[in-house]
């Protein structure tokens, strides 16, 4: 069982719970490097191939770029560098010798990206380009780091994508956005989507769209973005393409990125004190079959588990014998295993199944009115699952209407007119940072010109 | 279609067709590495899914461990690390300042993944630990670089496992052994299996065991290797374990490695001078349907593309229409689409379906049939590459009774007594390699003494 409750202690039930479950590893020996054990990983997989998906359902096609960026080749977006160059990692050394020209572990891959993209287009013919990568990731965070938060090797995916216009690119943001809420369904995760202010975009993009989660903690986590680049990598890189009518002109992009902070965002949201809940969209173990000892529980356990098995589902049937089922009910609520089959002597006479949700409630029924259901027995786990986030995350965000007063840790809406100055107050009278802008508006809160409603919060 | 034939022609045919076809950008301007398009990728990417079925059936776990390692625990074993010390990438800076400790891009993942064992490991009870990660792997190769066959990023598939005892880890050998099998029967390729000489082990090892296939320029390609540790990681590295008796002992290791050469020898082994042959198990497009314009063609050819889609098969409808239909037969011959469609007006009025397989013959048949029989036609493919890929490595390897008078270029069987100096007598006489030693027994070439059956062969 968790030591600690997230609700009042939030950061110390969080690095607990993600190492006592299996979901990292923390004790390899360089800052902010983990390793993922096999339920972790598992985890990140399923959610990856659920990512996958989405994005070939949008047209997008995965590559795989090298991760390693020359200098020369990295150095040509000046804002782009500008925003990374104080957290790349260098390679200066092959073998025993100096490397001719240094080499880049990639970061993000634009600049990896970008120089094949202008061999790859030619024509208005070639375009649009979509294109995604699954890969790791590097930054030398200075930071303090955290497991699947702020990391020095990030499990990344990015999305990268070329249009013949601004307008086409926009539409491009548009499908990504709807690809976003589909990712975060299937993790059962509710966000806040809205655009950056500009201090806060991404190095070398024209405007950045966020997408935030809350956590008990009354802090924030970004957990997704998406990018409007306009012509600005494509001029450095030269992305040109040949139009219609016989011009040469610049092609836009846009890049999305969402990475393994999905996975905190699971643990966050989702988690309570008797330790996690994993959606069954991406559960490793969708159902855990617990058997308690008597007359014809072990064959009969084993037949539910094979046909549970041949239906696809994801299930594990714990036999060790070492352990209690008392025992064990506890080690798969604390690894979040959202169903659990309890099969005992009256299961076998009476040929039912006796189930407990994750996210509470218990009964039984005949087997094979079980196995008819499960599938929606499942799907209703995830969606109670969903709107418990929604309605815990809704209570942690309120209005804020003066910043005299005392203000609490949790996040708020606030008007802000869009300047810096008026930013500034908010932020240093509130201590929280401006998220981001999104639809609604009124009377900035600092010096009452029209505004836009703004989200403020404490950030990770 | 391809210029060259790789009969005649192997090296420039194989670097040609690999390019064209959208196996591999070779244009990222860094030596050694390459870029993965989206062809290529989801080729790499649908073998990655069977090999993990493969590992996963035999109890093998996934995990995900740091690319980087820290340079004293890179040290620690020392007959490794010279093995791999000239071939390693070095960080040596993050950011603007030095590293405390350099960092190793890992060149493979014992160095990373021990220490991390030895925590895990405590008791019998946590053995036999079977774990698998992919991943990339990085050397700073000297040699002449070539894509897919050596090259400095590495798609690599590294099995490491843990075992109570010698005899224990011996059985894991046996098991792997049967995984490769599996393995090389869905890319259909053959190979030969047998026990390195000792000067050509992994750096570390007890003993290796490799698998080569064997191309039509006369080389050969190691494709697969498995290695058994003994102790000799756990010692350094303290994975130790308490036994059944309450005895401390040192744990018992083996890996076993695959890369994307696997894709090196599904181009150069089924390819012909049409381009590439893609086992249908693993084609990223299994089937291609190219419409011949006519009446209600358009439409049947979409109502066949969506039954081949509903029951799973990886299926393109190829209806671009600045091409004929002879130009889309060729393009999809090179890109190696093992069986093709050719819908007409005929087909539409007789309810038909003509295919051309790619290993050759052409045939019609009611559609329903064909839909029918579509799982078993691709099967059938499938076992027509593997036996004509038999045939023909089978061909290229001669037994060699003598040294004297000419030697050919391609592989031979010799009798071989183990001997460093004889080998060395067998290597300068017919400038090629000893590979690996396998079942029989017979008169040393050289000595006359008692042999082992030994192929040798230039190697790439």
């Amino acid at each position: 069982m968790a030591k600690e409750d997230p609700e009042t202690n939030f950061s110390e039930w969080y690095n607990d719970i993600i190492e006592r479950t299996g979901l990292t590893d923390k004790r390899y020996p360089v800052k902010g490097l983990n390793v993922w054990p096999p339920y972790g990983w598992k985890l990140m997989r399923l959610i990856d191939e659920r990512i996958r998906k989405h994005f070939e359902d949008f047209g997008y096609q995965e590559v795989y770029f090298p991760s390693l960026i020359p200098k020369s080749q990295f150095n040509k977006e000046a804002e782009h560098i500008k925003g990374f160059t104080s957290e790349v990692y260098w390679i200066t050394k092959g073998g025993d010798s100096e490397l001719d020209e240094q080499l880049v572990l990639r970061p993000t891959s634009e600049t990896a990206m970008y120089p094949i993209f202008s061999l790859w287009i030619r024509s208005h013919a070639d375009l649009p380009l979509k294109t995604y990568q699954i890969v790791n990731v590097f930054r030398y965070e200075t930071k303090q780091t955290r497991t699947f938060i702020r990391v020095r090797e990030i499990h990344f995916i990015e999305g990268h994508t070329v249009h013949d216009s601004y307008e086409d690119a926009e539409k491009q943001i548009a499908d990504d956005i709807e690809i976003w809420k589909r990712v975060s369904e299937d993790i059962a995760v509710p966000y806040i989507m809205g655009k950056r202010p500009d201090w806060d975009k991404f190095p070398g993009a024209y405007y950045t769209i966020g997408a935030d989660t809350f956590f008990p903690s009354g802090r924030s986590l970004q957990i997704a973005t998406i990018h409007q680049y306009k012509d600005n990598f494509a001029k450095p890189y030269e992305i040109k393409f040949v139009d219609e009518n016989g011009n040469t002109k610049y092609a836009h992009q846009t890049t999305f990125g969402i990475s393994e902070r999905l996975i905190a965002s699971i643990v966050g949201i989702h988690g309570d004190k008797k330790g996690l809940i994993i959606p069954p969209r991406v559960a490793p173990i969708q159902i855990v079959i617990v058997p308690i000892p008597g007359e014809g529980v072990t064959e009969y356990s084993r037949e539910i588990f094979e046909e549970l098995e041949s239906i696809k589902i994801r299930v594990k049937l714990d036999e060790r014998d070492q352990y209690t089922p008392g025992w064990k009910f506890n080690d798969w609520e604390e690894k979040g295993v959202p169903l659990r089959l309890e099969i005992g002597k009256r299961e076998v006479s009476e040929g039912k199944i006796t189930y407990a949700k994750r996210t509470g409630g218990k009964a039984s029924m005949p087997k094979e009115e079980f196995m008819h259901k499960v599938n929606s027995l499942l799907e209703e786990i995830q969606s109670e699952l969903y709107s418990r986030a929604k309605e815990r995350i809704n209570s942690y965000i309120k209005p804020l209407h003066s910043l005299e007063g005392e203000i609490d840790f949790y996040p708020n809406y606030v008007y802000w007119c869009g300047e810096k100055s008026c930013a500034n107050v908010i932020e240093e009278k509130t201590g929280k940072s401006i998220l981001s802008t999104t639809e609604g508006f009124g009377k900035c809160i600092v010096c009452g010109r029209e505004g836009q409603k703004t989200i403020i919060s404490k950030k990770y």
